[in-house]
């Protein structure tokens, strides 16, 4: 089940210059299933990653954030599903580091240019021979059109395929972006959730990079929740082959900046959606957007009041106009000196937008007819005017269903 | 359905010298229902409340603190179900005001001498000719044996009504306490739920009730979740009559106030308990239990992430011993310094309590078969020793349930 979001068709995935994927059957969890990612970069790469806040986070993360910043220049991804590595300490740790060794030295690189993901069951520990022994068929595997191939073998639960390319141009240069990613929920049962991987070929440098991958990963997977809960494994990671031959950026004001981190900013929401789209259990996709906040924190704390409330969220499933759940939710997002009185809350979908709150209370013009209509689609929009000041934000989330329930409380295979 | 919560008897609930209940059928909402619960106390009543954080918090809220505030003696207490006068602006705030004053005239007493307190379908006006019909009604039947029937009259979809006594000896004389409660969710669909009104017959000067309310409130009612949103009519009173003979306390440091401190904790940790087993959809009754942290906020943010986390909560429902959820949610939960390898964690049910975690992950000594008995349990504890200090705090909870969902994307009534 997922919220309007069609699989990928493989001539729809383009290859990106200096990246190219291989696949195998490693049978880290589960025999024959594609369960082991190998992505290669072209020398000179760069590379950027921004991984989960959790405490208990997995070794690869742990050895990712290593890497990136012993800053010899990422040559290689390697990302398995099945086991996710996290809750496993030192034989956890050992285990990512011979994962990085043995492909380093498939590739002829060096153990801390390699980057590894694991995504699937926590408290297990990785059987790293089968992985290791996995290694060398992907190697063997190593194509530029493999995009289609490796957002399937990034799958855990995912019930459809996320994987998206665009092309721009930048000083008279095509260049491409792909991306893919695998979620699920937030945080999938015992599973380690959200992967993403998005490329360019594109030049610039590390510097406007890790910008760039900060700033947009605010607006797209650090703005989206499935159900609140954060995983132990969660990267996003952004990746410049400058295979492209378009000259390097390295100007924030530049034209081609501009171009690029819309690009980038686009695709990455587009990803991010994609995985509420296919959230556990999901019927309906919703855009909570509070705006007229005195600051960003606070627009968030508010839309995320809304998103995660379980009351909000199974009258969505119900499409209920229940205004007295967004509202109580609001009241308690810990904003101690908000005037209800000055808020105002809008219901939307198709094109259709009615104000439903305002002064404290349900907006007079407001007909419950019109509420019930809206709340039949499968895309809605709650927007939230807080009449205190002009920042704004948005998070995305979808609702609870029986399904959720059912999914989290059978799911351990 | 509620988690081993058994229906008081009428003769289980003792009168409390100087407290006087009386009920009504005032068809706030519903024909042939009591809904309407009037509490009139003796002159020179102590009376504490703590209210709801929630920013849309109900106009008889408003009232409420601003009569108690107001310092002339509160002389009753005025309970309607039906409609909780939320998000009902000015005309929500003449209609609880109207309240008082009609009630204060039936009794001989001032408009701020009377507490409002409403609970029940947010966004809708209280229909306060008929609330104001049924005062009459509700003050002819005062008697101090109502207890009973007024723990029935402030229900709304709670499954069972929930009331205690206890006795105690103050300096030689016997003295009381009766207490009511509603909940059913910590806030239910549009219902604003948490309401409990504590009784008794001793005498404690006004500064150490309201210290005593306030310390008992942070560990009972304060303590207790079942969906994570927070109501905007929670209320709870402490109600301290003088009636019993025994002398006034008025020194922290005496027996007596050791004495009723203890019982007033003991019974509003099972009214509040009371509330998480009649949770909404609850199958199992939790108590999260976190110890050695440097603090008791730190401790409540762990307790609250783990009581929160719908992975966790289905994960109970299920009676699966999914370690992994609970660990994700103790990574989560925002100690940013949290030393993963420092923590333990125990599952325990039926006086049994296995260590399931230890070093970042699963415990060597533990068997799945041990954490799968334990989740059998309708009475289930995790205890988690953060290793950081010596502060402590409990959370209680409930599971999430199919009925969960059901019951909140079903009601509206």
């Amino acid at each position: 089940m997922s919220v309007r979001l069609s699989a990928p068709l493989a001539a729809d995935l383009l290859p990106v210059a200096g990246v190219r994927l291989g696949v195998a059957e490693a049978g880290i969890r589960k025999a024959n299933r594609r369960d082991l990612t190998v992505i290669a970069l072209a020398e000179g790469s760069h590379v950027s990653g921004v991984f989960t806040l959790n405490r208990f986070c997995a070794a690869p993360v742990h050895l990712s954030k290593a890497h990136l910043a012993a800053g010899k220049g990422i040559r290689a991804l390697v990302i398995n599903t099945g086991i996710a590595n996290a809750g496993t300490g030192e034989q956890g740790m050992a285990a990512a580091q011979t994962t990085c060794e043995e492909l380093a030295s498939q590739l002829g690189i060096e153990a801390d240019q390699v980057l590894p993901f694991s995504t699937g069951v926590i408290l297990e520990h990785l059987p790293v021979e089968r992985l290791v022994a996995g290694l060398p068929v992907a190697c063997a595997d190593l194509r530029s059109d493999a995009w289609f191939d490796a957002a399937h073998a990034i799958m855990t639960t995912d019930t459809v395929a996320k994987a998206r390319s665009m092309q721009i141009s930048l000083a008279g240069h095509t260049v491409t972006l792909t991306g893919i990613a695998k979620g699920a929920g937030m945080m999938k049962p015992n599973m380690a959730t959200m992967l993403s991987f998005l490329a360019t070929d594109a030049a610039i440098s590390q510097k406007l990079l890790d910008a760039l991958l900060h700033e947009v990963a605010d607006q797209s997977f650090n703005s989206i929740t499935v159900d609140g809960d954060t995983s132990t494994n969660d990267s996003f990671v952004l990746i410049a082959s400058g295979a492209s031959g378009a000259p390097e950026i390295t100007d924030t004001a530049s034209a081609d900046y501009a171009t690029l981190r819309a690009a980038v900013l686009e695709m990455s929401v587009w990803l991010a959606q994609a995985i509420v789209r296919d959230g556990e259990g999901a019927t309906k996709f919703i855009s909570v957007v509070v705006e007229g906040g005195a600051d960003r924190a606070e627009c968030r704390k508010v839309a995320y009041a809304v998103a995660h409330s379980p009351l909000v969220k199974t009258a969505f499933f119900a499409s209920d106009p229940n205004l007295g759940r967004i509202l109580a939710a609001i009241g308690y997002a810990g904003i101690e000196d908000l005037d209800v009185a000055k808020l105002k809350v809008w219901l939307g979908s198709r094109g259709e937008e009615v104000l439903v709150a305002e002064q404290g209370g349900r907006a007079s013009s407001y007909v419950e007819e019109a509420g019930s209509r809206i709340m039949q689609a499968e895309e809605i929009s709650v927007r939230i005017a807080l009449g205190r000041g002009v920042a704004a934000a948005t998070v995305w989330t979808c609702d609870f269903s029986y399904d959720y329930v059912k999914i989290n409380a059978d799911y351990r295979s």
